[in-house]
């Protein structure tokens, strides 16, 4: 298979069937996130893991009533950095010297012009920067899924405010900004499972200066 | 291979070697991409591809100068739509209609929502909305580069508003957000190649509540 095929074979499963999602599965995505560039190496966000069956059902109104919240076996929540903190860009710049066996100080220059970059922005604009790079360990995680053959459904559609107050988020300065539930589709019970899928034309999506 | 292992190959390439990646393969990027899912399906964004090299040299300065710009043999701008018109919203469901076999009205409830809901939105909010969803096929751009073994340097540093006007962008109502040079990485004169690659520790980045 390739992950063009696995791209074909996923879709944004409305009905899920229950059925748990193996441990070592649920960590090959966490770990395809884990991998995914981001901006200067920062990884601002965080992936919360809900399996909790109660919290699930406090989520379900959170997200619309969306069935896939309690359907699916784990709930991956991604949050990002409400903003950048020197503690937190510093903290990033010592464990990457530290794994390389480079100097403490190493990257203090680069490091102090992203200090300056991010300073000069809003911690609107900070939390907006983080979240574009959530984005991109979502769609690698949306990928990683796909190839496991485990059915996933991107979510935006949710009380962003009131899903961070559930999960008291903000006093860990973290805002939620995807959902990702992981499961399997109830081919049965599912409106979208045999629709075609439909793409804009790469006509319109695609052009090239040569 | 794995996706995983893909992964674990890629590296945002610093030096490529100006050989050229063939067509079969920036096709299966391009696809792969195109394939991402977005919210509601609308997928608000264009990929511009970038081969002239004319084209490339006057990008370089305003991509600071990095060097993979002219080394590449692509360059794939990620653009997104800077807001959310009728046109466009009813474009893309009179093409899912078209497509699915279902009657022109079909979705005009959840299409009339989702029109309500840009409606009340800013359009620096909506250029923002557009734009995280191009980092989800963006994200998965990469997978797929890392997939085929084709180099690629994620990229964020670029002067937006100059590429814009460069491109000509603001009369097509798209604002670039992203870049990505494909390549082949040059192994002799790359700082990066044999450097560890460093994530954030696990236990940092995820968290489960069971």
């Amino acid at each position: 298979m390739s992950l063009l095929n696995d791209l074909q074979w996923r879709y944004a499963t409305k009905k899920m069937n229950g059925q748990a999602v193996p441990q070592d599965k649920v960590d090959y995505i966490l770990e395809a996130a884990r991998l995914a560039p981001t901006s200067s190496g920062l990884q601002p966000f965080e992936i919360i893991v809900v399996t909790n069956k109660e919290l699930l059902q406090q989520i379900h109104p959170v997200a619309f009533s969306q069935t896939q919240i309690t359907d699916a076996s784990h709930l991956l929540i991604f949050a990002a950095w409400d903003k950048y903190t020197e503690e937190r860009v510093n903290g990033v710049f010592k464990h990457l010297n530290a794994e390389r066996g480079l100097p403490e100080n190493a990257g203090d220059d680069y490091r102090n012009r992203l200090l300056g970059m991010f300073g000069g922005m809003t911690q609107e604009q900070q939390a907006a920067h983080a979240a574009r790079q959530a984005y991109i360990a979502f769609g690698i995680a949306i990928a990683a899924a796909a190839e496991q053959k485990i059915d996933a459904t991107p979510m935006e559609g949710f009380n962003n405010a009131e899903l961070d107050k559930l999960l008291n988020l903000e006093a860990k300065g973290l805002k939620s900004v995807t959902l990702l539930p992981l499961g399997y589709r109830d081919e049965a019970g599912d409106w979208l499972v045999n629709m075609k899928k439909v793409r804009r034309p790469k006509e319109l999506l695609i052009s090239e200066i040569k």
